[in-house]
């Protein structure tokens, strides 16, 4: 829910609002950046995975409006398989070690411009998408664990910075952003549902 | 345990005092907003839920009080049906895309007026009860997560500020709140069980 | 760790200095609050405690230096009997909706007196025992979740100030504080172990 | 991701540039100090262990940039175990009560000489290896869990700082300071893998 009527600067809302595609990391970014591991008494050990409510609540006002969703990541879990289940995310691509190769396979089965993504990271190997996505947003290394996803804080690092014109938009939803600079934010709340 | 004495405004109480029943979202509400899922070997997940010892205490202090207590939730699982039973939580709406209807079935069982009814929420599918009941609280979205539940912190967002006149009674406890308006606070705290 | 050499004030260490037996509550003591479960596909749920490492080397110290140890608590699991074996925590008493009948239990098989015990809770079904024992310490509700247990971080909230005289001793660990009363704490920490 | 480009002194430097092996603990230092476990209805409790994608990020850079690393600790689980094999962490100690037999078995090993080994610490049981190596950072024990992992916080309390010039390199990794140091930095990001 957002916290107040900030205003979208000009130059972001002239980005975001050709946005079709919304494609994200997972590590640090959907969730804490925790990776948390249940030993089992066999030896093995089973991955738990921590999403937001409230990112949920984003991504599924996303989907409501049309906007086509993805998630790129060097890890891979049927936590997170489900839990893209659940908010309608179409594209899962796990197990990417580099994660340029899954961008363009998107862009090959969506038909999307470069200027029509928005990718949203937070490390190092997210970087060669950011430098070509049409919105590039990096969530904060700092950021407080008090909301467990990242979607509502995204900040930008110095380096990202440099080479992708990361957005300062903290304490604003990425969806949010993309959805008022389309004009149809008012239209989707109200469908919003739990 | 209350933190400090702190005086409950005029209108807060005139509104709080004729509560009966007390409803509440479930994540980002009763929980902290996370979504936690385990990976399990045969590809499936589940779901682990995490309240809040504090907010227990509340709500155990609500139903030795009297009072109704439920929850509407779009999500559903075991461990919420766990907590639930261990609260004395009576109404239990799972899977509630809306959650409108789950109300006015509450409504209908308990005879409750609508002046009666205290709804507690933290996302846009809450505020078409929100905007509905007599005392209407909203927790706080950039709450930290040292009180994993909200009960303890409920601040009102713009919007829902606007259509619900949210109250900002952060530190102190809703149900605290609505039994010290009654005038059964220092009665039911002797009465106190872990 | 001890972060500074803070001084103990003489009150303080006067109660400390005779204490023999160190008595806790669990969720919000012990475990940062948090009542996490985990759904099981059969409909149960399974529950999941989340304690301190550091307040774990605390108790292991209490141990080493000859402190009995206990706790008291309303719930129950296999989570927390695990924990007390891995601290010899002597007394676990589980599922006690009132607490005053385990302190008392307490006291026989310790033949200690009042003034030799101390408590650490957190909320109000602990002020029974806490009006009793000789060192009484309630943890901050408003704690950082960012060291989950509580042991380092004991503060008076107002009511207990008045019935118990709680102590201020923010940043400290209650343990530290009963060696470095007693004037073992430098000899204690030679024979840390992991 | 580093979030500037603080500059490292030069008695950091000089450290630092040496370094062949990093040895850390786990509990509080590669996890965020929380020991949580499940109940299972057995009356058995099995280990969950959280650490840090970022975290995770630097050691696979240590790793691609050929540092050898290992972890020694109290505990054991197959959680840290199936963690250091994604890490591709060397040397893995579990049930250590006393460290220095561990460390010792990593020198004889490697064939490294003391000033060519770095240890992460954040408690006690750590001192004893602190006090030799050639670079000893010490994490803060009042860490936010923002970011659960420590090796981006490294803070010299006290009792370390008089050891063993803990370094107080807050805002960097530890990780970014070993490799800045040997000149190998901005080589190694562009390897970086998720």
């Amino acid at each position: 829910m957002p916290k107040r009527g900030k205003k979208i600067p000009r130059k972001l809302a002239k980005r975001a609002k050709p946005i079709l595609v919304l494609l994200m990391d997972v590590d640090g970014t959907l969730t804490d950046g925790s990776v948390t591991l249940l030993s089992q008494s066999d030896g093995s050990a089973l991955e738990i995975k921590t999403f937001s409510a409230h990112d949920g609540q984003g991504l599924t006002l996303a989907a409501t409006a049309g906007l086509r969703t993805g998630v790129i990541t060097g890890r891979g879990s049927a936590a997170l398989r489900r839990r893209c289940k659940e908010l309608d995310i179409e594209f899962v691509y796990e197990k990417q070690g580099h994660k340029i190769a899954a961008y363009e396979d998107v862009l090959r089965k969506t038909g999307a411009k470069e200027s029509e993504v928005a990718y949203l990271g937070d490390d190092l190997p997210d970087l060669t998408v950011m430098k070509r996505v049409g919105l590039a947003v990096a969530v904060a290394v700092e950021q407080c664990r008090g909301e467990p996803g990242n979607l509502a804080q995204p900040v930008g690092p110095r380096r990202q910075r440099r080479v992708a014109d990361a957005w300062d938009i903290e304490g604003d939803d990425l969806v949010e952003v993309i959805l008022k600079s389309k004009g149809i934010w008012n239209e989707m709340i109200d469908k919003a549902r739990a």
